[in-house]
């Protein structure tokens, strides 16, 4: 199409291009999983459990009574949280104990304010 | 039971208390629903591409040709955004314009950053 032919701008309440690149696809997929790991009310209080104890890690013992679920229930939104990157999982004798992955969840909140947060106009 | 009878020091590899408050049981459940609305691909990509535009909103005719998805689809995630109090929802004409509510976002990343980043030992 000839260069004289395309619009000259958009019309007033519709369609004005985009000002600065949106998320990638592949970001948003990335994203989404940990967020869904986080978007759980007992995952969110065993890691906050886990970061208000000294280091950051803290034992299995100590997280059960504080949330008021089951050993089993426990140790399943701790496997979720380990799956996505959120914590690590160490044996100490009989115990397991769990520490936050430096810098994960910054990750996640430098991602959400670079993303997703308006500019003013 | 007499105060000489209990425990002076907890054992070594266990039961340390929590040296700061942790989530409380009702800002962990409110939390994890934002988070659940915004851990899905589609409705970051689309959260990005309304706060990518100037003045942080969008018209919904905007949206569908990126996303690549169904009109029906994007309505379906926009409303979810919705109700979850992350956009607001205008009808212009024929068309629906969807706006970042400000303060929003930032209220859940300084909510993970507050309670769920761990400090050095």
């Amino acid at each position: 199409m000839p260069l004289d032919l395309l619009p000259v701008s958009a019309p007033a309440t519709c369609c004005t291009p985009a000002a600065s690149p949106a998320i990638s696809e592949q970001d948003a997929v990335q994203l989404a999983r940990t967020l869904k790991a986080l978007a759980d009310p007992a995952r969110l209080r065993l890691l906050s459990l886990i970061a208000a104890q000294d280091g950051a890690e803290a034992c299995v013992c100590d997280l059960i009574e504080p949330v008021g679920l089951s050993q089993p229930t426990v140790s399943h939104h701790l496997k979720v949280l380990t799956d996505a990157g959120l914590v690590t999982r160490e044996k100490r004798g009989v115990w397991a104990w769990f520490a936050l992955v430096p810098g994960a969840l910054e990750q996640v909140t430098s991602h959400l304010g670079a993303h997703l947060t308006g500019r003013p106009a």
